[in-house]
């Protein structure tokens, strides 16, 4: 497995689908998903560091997760079937590890609000990324 | 605590509220929340099961509750401040109690994902409600 970072997040708000970029962690290999609009102003109200007046999904799903007394450990894109990427949240839980299945968009929104790192499966990465250039720097 | 139950989903596409009808449990009494049109989505999809492909966020939000052996026991529409409902999760976890603060149309998503009971405050059912009429049956 590779750690990535999300290096660029591209909102076009006329567009059914936004996306954002991973970036191999000191590397330079990159690829983009493409995510709906509440999953990337969830990712990106994050980032920015932008309050919520109540709690939105994705805040719920990070507080329900620490309520729960569970650390998130890592997410992992760890496949790519049909042109679609599959993830799954790995979660430390009472001295066991439990993964659940999830869309990226949703697993990465989580990661940024738990400071989680973010991985891919080195096949998936070999099969999907290109070379970053500098305009992949704009996270 | 008075029980309710889902009455009536309202989606006008064109607007930027949907609309929920909670009713009384074997009364009369009812009321509107305003949500927005992912959770309306989210929890017509449930209502008519209807399946999704992938997980969306409210189905991750489940999965990560019951992943992590927890039960949740029942949501609770708590109070209601400048127009706005609050509610909450009341899961059971590791034989105690957790309860986690969410939007109402976020609770009513997981709930009728995971057949649980949805509660309000008496005095926010008082200061809301109205009479049922026949058409508020349509779930």
């Amino acid at each position: 497995m590779i750690e990535m970072e999300l290096s660029k997040i591209v909102i076009t708000e006329t567009s059914e689908y936004q996306v954002i970029w991973l970036r191999e962690k000191g590397g330079q290999r990159t690829f983009p998903i493409l995510i709906g609009i509440v999953e990337a102003a969830a990712i990106d109200r994050k980032v920015r560091d932008l309050q919520s007046p109540r709690p939105l999904t994705h805040d719920l799903l990070t507080s329900v997760i620490t309520s729960l007394g569970a650390k998130l450990d890592r997410i992992v894109v760890c496949s790519l079937q049909n042109n679609t990427f599959y993830a799954k949240l790995v979660v430390q839980h009472n001295g066991s590890t439990v993964e659940v299945d999830s869309r990226p968009s949703d697993a990465v929104a989580i990661a940024v609000r738990l400071d989680a790192p973010i991985f891919v499966e080195e096949e998936v990465l070999q099969h999907v990324s290109s070379r970053a250039n500098n305009e992949d720097t704009e996270v």
